[in-house]
């Protein structure tokens, strides 16, 4: 770990991406007035548990440590609310912590500052910005929920070098290797939810779970699928404990009461078209806890989810090889002008087994 | 530069890329007998001026160094034949040199192995193997023209990151940014030639010549145009002193008069169904003395080279930007199977100014 302990707050809070949903991923880190000695570190635990702040202190005190006149370095504000937990600013200010230094303001525009604001008032110093860039990456879907009111949405696409995403025919199980599969579910275990269309559904009967990567609880997968059209005996119902969302647009009682006997949840959000309001599903999911939403979807839901402005960032696993036509990763278009296209940002790009992982963002999109 | 003087040679073989067509890339260092002491250092020079020993004795030289004694570290086999330079193995020998170690033996079946005979005949102790592969990757394309007889085909591909070469309705320019241009022209000015098609040449109406990037001197231009559709005041016949080299499959006599009027060398190699014979090319350049070729051409005749099993390596340009539909890397499918698509291997993957820069080959094919 690094000196600093700011940068060692947010490898904590980085430890917690995954399990902490539907709150923030927080890191803290509790040093002695002599500015070096690590008295107590920890980082948010799964919903309705201690957050990072509580774990620090416990960890201090289980290590006999006093941090009377110490610094509590925090990736974001303290929390002020009486939730599942108490309130983080009074365990800090009542322990006798001396300072609190913090990346970030709370983006809950209701209790931004609430914290910081009793620390003060208990006589605790407070700093606010080291790590702000980071922290807020890190929870850029909390940032996303809370500010924008819908999750930050995430399309992962699989295709080849040449962005064929499925043969002509259809086929597209396996395109990328298994060190690219394996690397997809460990981003599928760090959504809220994973979104997929009733097209892949039908068309490849997926899963749709977490299994090639360490996960605490499976996250929810969200179907859209304007009339009901899911299987009862789909294999997205195989996965134990998972809550299965189904969105619709059409009134179809008997498919609905038959879905809800294998445990779906239904929603209708009829849109233009005989289709579901999908910027409505956002905000329904935002709603229901969702700060990263994870996109597994084909050419035609992608498509739509673009061209309404609603995905932000794409996960894009290119394979080594080249398969001239099929299905493309996206259905906009045919344009008329280059200018005409959906201009991105690109992320890093690294090679995952054979293949080569690239992120990229709509410009301007994580500026909220 | 590296202590080890291998590395220090093909450091400087790596300096000579683009300026030696059509001989190989080579660096020589030449170590006194403490093993540490650099005398002298060079690498190739243009066709018809020296080669790199020769240019690391006379800096020695022109150093006041005396190299009796000493140890020569060359990338290549010194050459044994008196072609516009005298032999190199002779040079090292009557100065005195003690010791040489290369990384290759020289690919030429005609002459390899005699630069280290009549060495060793003078008394000069050789070893071979350090840095080889290092230095046959600098000289793939020497190394394919001697031992295959067809030059390494390098195909250039600029393409949004859903894997759209052009709009449905043609439009192309320019889809990566001004960065990956420049790069692009560099990667042509190492090139022993560039090679597009008649329907570039229609559709874009391109120089393709060597503009962003430092140049001994422009690489000529092979178009393969099966029936003399070039334009005779095509944009390319503005390049000063640049050959171009038109392969044609149809006598056109009085297209053929007009073109050869521009100063372009015609040749026939008439295929099957009437287009160019490309295997028959490939040879007939390698003839002509092209190490690397440099393809950048459209997706049909992008298809055809590859259909035909003449591509080595991609050089894929993806732009932050999704098209949709249009124009794809490669003319080849329907496939029924994701198996029979085009097998590669991705290297390195870079960003290149806003885009990324990735390079893939054929798998198994460098091995020759």
């Amino acid at each position: 770990m690094s000196d600093n302990p700011m940068d060692q707050a947010l490898a904590l809070a980085a430890r917690a991406v995954g399990h902490t949903e539907p709150n923030p991923r927080v890191g803290c880190v509790i040093v002695a007035a002599d500015g070096r000695t690590v008295l107590g570190q920890g980082h948010t635990q799964p919903a309705g548990q201690a957050h990072a702040e509580i774990m620090a202190l416990r960890d201090a005190a289980a290590r006999g440590h006093d941090v009377r006149g110490a610094t509590a370095w925090v990736t974001l504000e303290p929390c002020a609310h009486h939730g599942r937990t108490g309130p983080c600013c009074d365990a800090l200010a009542s322990a006798g912590i001396a300072r609190v230094v913090a990346s970030l303001t709370d983006p809950n525009p209701l209790v931004a500052g609430q914290g910081f604001a009793r620390l003060r008032a208990a006589g605790v110093a407070v700093e606010t910005g080291p790590g702000a860039a980071e922290a807020r990456e890190l929870n850029i879907g909390f940032f996303s929920r809370m500010v924008r009111g819908r999750p930050w949405v995430r399309m992962k696409i699989a295709a080849s070098l040449d962005g064929q995403t499925a043969l002509a025919n259809g086929r597209s199980q396996w395109i990328t290797g298994e060190a690219a599969r394996a690397d997809g579910h460990g981003w599928r275990a760090r959504a809220g939810a994973l979104l997929t269309g009733i097209g892949t559904v039908l068309d490849d009967d997926p899963r749709l779970d977490v299994r090639l990567a360490p996960v605490g609880k499976q996250p929810p997968l969200v179907v859209v699928d304007s009339r009901l059209h899911t299987p009862p005996d789909a294999a997205l119902f195989g996965v134990p404990q998972r809550p299965v969302w189904i969105y619709a647009a059409e009134q179809q009682p008997e498919a609905q009461a038959a879905l809800e006997a294998r445990g779906a949840h239904v929603t209708h959000l009829p849109g233009p078209g005989g289709k579901v309001d999908l910027a409505a599903l956002l905000r329904d999911l935002a709603g229901r806890g969702v700060n990263e939403l994870h996109v597994e979807s084909g050419f035609k839901l992608n498509g739509s989810l673009l061209r309404e402005g609603l995905v932000d960032e794409f996960l894009v696993y290119l394979a080594p090889k080249l398969l001239g036509s099929g299905r493309g990763m996206v259905n906009i278009g045919p344009l008329e002008e280059l200018a005409q296209g959906v201009a991105l940002e690109f992320g890093p790009c690294e090679r995952v087994g054979a293949d080569l992982r690239m992120l990229a963002r709509i410009p301007g999109r994580a500026v909220f």
